[in-house]
């Protein structure tokens, strides 16, 4: 029976771990972690420390008990130094291991901006459990009661968002003129105002160039030369894959330093597949490799690493950059191409952006969401949508409508042909989707 | 420029007004309705009886008011009684009207079952706005306390949730074993719990022969000679096309008594369209005609109709089937086909039921949804689902996520492929839908 050695115990790895055993109970699995902590849900860090969590350790999908009845040997602070690619064989700190099939399975890692004084007490990153406990505990000792939070994309915005229902005062800087810039601008302007509603307070177009220590307080101070000061500073300006291991044994790595795989989650190097927030992921509309890492990729990409480990051939049909974020009351995603990612690969695009009501209006709690519909105006191409609304009004759902039909290739226009369901507390009878597709077929006429 | 008659002024024929005149701002078209009321959402019409929505005139999709804007002729109160197909010519009680092109919206009519007493006061069919002010006025003027409702259908289950929210004492009479004959017994069986849960006493397997009043009371005896008593008795048995006009042309109506079109609604009688609820319906899956009278599709409909009728030619791309019903704290809902549909088409299918959270579960509020997947084990194409689970739990947007697979003929094991969205307090990784796909994916190994 073959053994398989996985590095990295976060989504990607656990997927493969668990599909490899599934299919070969007696297949050996060893899995290498750096940290104590083998899949838990980072997703779900926010939700401890804005304490809607109360027991972190429930943000493990499974436990680690539940995975070892699979007989997956977890190899916990166990980090992995060097892959001997000729003998096969993973070398830890603790000792060697010879492997038949390997994954790299490493995710991604903080990027930590110019800074200085990133290593001062209080100043953290946030990309794993270890991140976390650090945080909460600091919070809890020193008794935080405010905190500046560099960086307005998703862990930045879910983090102001945290932050405040645990009490704290929030400053968030950005460097650009708007948070959110994977969504349009005008959907980054809504959930600032959500965020300002809730008392956060935003600096935009600043970038900081150094923390200093002043009695109990972080001074932040920016390239203006002016400062901000608070207890604690949280960096979240992104991530980038952690791809240290295998370079000097010629790995393909391409422009965002991210594994390059085949459709069969393979390496260049026979035998090594990768998975997860470490590759380059291919994307369904574009037929092209992008740098996408999200939680829901990297399950799929371990599922698929671990059944072609065993020897099927299952290709992964790629991501469309699906994203979805709860600030406060509000829900914003997206799904496919918007204009500007339209614009970087030379496609054709025209954006729609139209109001509608959740559910039918005479209907208690009837709630605005906002559509913004971007299509192709030369072959009518549905690109992608993006969804602004309620809480409950179903947003993340409606957005997976269309990213089903992007995935299907459907045209914008085609989209009014869905049997969708209808009825007055929870939609109208032509849903928002529908109706938001209409406005768009209406502007761009044959 | 040409004129037009459209016999109705609910979802078909609206639509096909508005559409007409959106194209052909020009255009005649005059809009023959029985009642008073145009563009009223009778699906929103248990939600008045339940006083959910406080003021009746809500219910109107658009007013009277707006919808005239567009210059439509609306002649309310005004019964067409005869078509002059050689002429061209609509006769009603009120005087004739030349048309060049005509549609019949005239929907669908309550089913009236083989029950004497159903013209005594306090026994009521349910169906138009009407029905609805009458049954309205009879609860306050006899402050009525209790109703039996004499059919378990979609109709019947809405009604006895409103009127228990009113806080009448309900009994729901069903002839056969199970309510929601449109779902599987098991979900039928989960609306049952949950309607008993809010004080609903359900009778199974009961024919009603005959309504007797008694004193206040009205008697209601079924066929085994047992006797029910309450205030008022609301019959809801389904409904069947209203199709009397145009019998005697030779226009070509089938099994179910409904109109038969083409899919672009075109009648066999040349210049006569028809939509919405009176008419067969393509089923997009099956690629045949089926009874599927929805307001949801009659919209679609109704749109299609007007646009060919001023010259275009675009073709209606056909049902699914997809219903979704509020019951209490319940949604559950439907699209595409079961076994018992698949049993009537000769097509092979197999159905798996499995239990899934609606979101994370360390997050809090995570609630419990049910999803039963059908896919046709040769083929593996999907062929339905049916999903049960709380009010806020998207469950209708995860029904349409499967309508538009469907739709697009993708296979169970496909829906593995769809990058949907996840944020742990809406989905998990792998969102519902994919995990239930995934159990019957594992239990219809190829």
């Amino acid at each position: 029976m073959h053994s398989y050695a996985i590095i990295g115990g976060s989504d990607a790895g656990i997927s493969a771990a668990l599909r490899i055993k599934e299919l070969f109970p007696d297949a050996r699995v060893k899995m290498f972690l750096k940290d104590e902590y083998p899949n838990y849900s980072i997703c779900g860090i926010p939700f401890y420390l804005s304490r809607e969590i109360k027991d972190w350790r429930t943000l493990a999908h499974r436990k680690r008990q539940e995975i070892e009845l699979s007989e997956i040997d977890i190899c916990t602070q166990e980090k992995v130094e060097l892959i001997d690619v000729k003998n096969k064989k993973v070398h830890s700190g603790k000792g060697e291991y010879t492997y038949d099939k390997l994954l790299l399975a490493t995710g991604a890692q903080s990027v930590i901006p110019q800074i200085s004084g990133m290593d001062l007490p209080g100043a953290y990153t946030l990309r794993w459990i270890d991140d976390m406990l650090a945080i909460d505990q600091y919070i809890i000792e020193h008794k935080v009661k405010e905190v500046i939070i560099i960086g307005g994309g998703y862990i930045g915005v879910e983090m102001a968002d945290a932050m405040r229902i645990r009490g704290l005062d929030v400053t968030l800087i950005e460097t650009s003129g708007a948070i959110l810039k994977t969504l349009d601008h005008e959907f980054g302007r809504r959930v600032e105002d959500e965020l300002k509603m809730h008392g956060v307070n935003i600096i935009h177009e600043t970038r900081i160039k150094r923390i200093i220590k002043k009695q109990t307080q972080l001074v932040v101070e920016d390239e203006g030369g002016i400062v901000h000061e608070s207890e604690m500073v949280l960096v979240a300006t992104g991530v980038r894959p952690d791809t240290q291991l295998l370079q000097e044994s010629g790995i393909s790595v391409g422009k965002w330093g991210a594994y390059q795989v085949n459709r069969y989650m393979e390496t260049n190097l026979e035998g090594i597949y990768a998975a997860g927030d470490c590759i380059e992921t291919w994307h369904s509309y574009l037929k092209q490799c992008v740098y996408l890492p999200l939680g829901s990729t990297a399950h799929k990409q371990g599922r698929i690493a671990g059944e072609n480990m065993v020897g099927n051939k299952v290709s992964f049909e790629g991501s469309l950059g699906t994203q979805v974020l709860k600030v406060f009351d509000l829900v914003v995603g997206r799904t496919g191409l918007h204009d500007r990612d339209c614009n970087n690969y030379q496609l054709p695009s025209k954006t729609i952006e139209s109001e509608h009501w959740d559910h039918k209006v005479y209907y208690p709690d009837a709630k605005k969401m906002f559509i913004r519909v971007t299509g192709n105006p030369l072959t009518r191409a549905l690109l992608g949508i993006q969804i602004i609304g309620s809480f409950h009004s179903e947003i993340s759902k409606r957005l997976d409508i269309a990213a089903t039909a992007i995935h299907n290739r459907m045209t914008v226009d085609q989209l009014r042909d869905l049997d969708l369901s209808y009825t007055p507390p929870l939609s109208g009878p032509w849903d928002p989707i529908q109706v938001a597709a209409q406005a768009w077929s209406k502007e761009c006429k044959i």
